[in-house]
């Protein structure tokens, strides 16, 4: 899973029927996850704009967040409350 | 999920049967992405030249736009209104 | 999916029995997929050496190919006659 | 799989109830495995800090790990004891 | 599918017990395959040090290798004796 910073979120009016109902949050990756990239994660947890968090991506985020068949490939699963290896928890 | 622009679309005439019908769109990630690149998608809600689009990929491009059995790993899902946290769509 | 162009095949007497009879070809992905890379695809379609190609990665593959329990994470599936968005394509 | 080291771990108290019970540990990944990188993984083996280990990703997490429908997409599924071919082990 | 060389191996002896009997390979992926790095694969074919190997991804290596319930995510499945397109081949 990734780390990362929900630092905004996107509206899509028009959309595959399955996505109805899910807040597609922008998530920003922390510098030690490799190449710094924001993604479209869909919040499973009521996370919220600034909060660090845990997201899971690939079949996983459908599988694991009881949206099998939905058009999902990346959830928030978790906010981060402390942590250690990763400088921005450190801090 | 990732977010783009639709900014063309291909052709082929020779393909896999269970590609019949379905509409090729190349979209362009946006800068924010990570590396800037240009993929295929297959439309799955109508979307055109010039719209700003949430794109699924993996299983979740089949599976969630009920295309289970078809050789599809990237699918529109989602015409993009506005946003936050992506520059392209503050401006 | 991305687009390429078959630049080659590889030959391999020793392998998993579920890959007897495929047609290993070396796919060169076009500049605007990202990164350029090469990647063996098995082909579904009949294409040949020097074809600009559709390619599909992941378990769309296998699934969409029906060789769902062959060791494939990438096919070739669709032969492209023309398109726009990609320069090689307008060219 | 990935080989890394585990040099440190996260606290999620608000998450998916599936991963109740999981440790999510911060694997930092070897130099040879291309782009070094840092990810979260769930202990599947007793791991703890320091150890350097082998990481399935993607579904291989999730299912061989034997939680199916865990929003799980990394899993440390081995203690490495020596190997050769990654200077971080022939030392 | 990726083509690379085996350069060495790792021993695990605390391990998730389906991957008990397996042999880790390290492969060294060509030039060509874009960023070169080293995987660790699980040998289904019976390949050594030195052999130039084709490697599957994802879901295809457990489901293609018949050990879909363990935590593998890339097996080696087939020995490649000769292929074009490819310069450590062509050589």
């Amino acid at each position: 899973m990734l780390v990362g910073k929900i630092i905004g979120s996107v509206v899509a009016t028009r959309k595959n029927e399955k996505l109805v109902g899910s807040k597609f949050m922008i998530v920003e990756t922390l510098d030690a996850m490799g190449e710094v990239k924001r993604l479209v994660a869909v919040d499973n947890v009521g996370a919220g704009i600034g909060e660090m968090v845990l997201v899971a991506t690939g079949s996983a985020a459908r599988i694991g967040c009881d949206q099998e068949r939905a058009p999902i490939d990346a959830a928030i699963v978790g906010i981060i409350d402390s942590g250690t290896g990763l400088p921005e928890l450190d801090a």
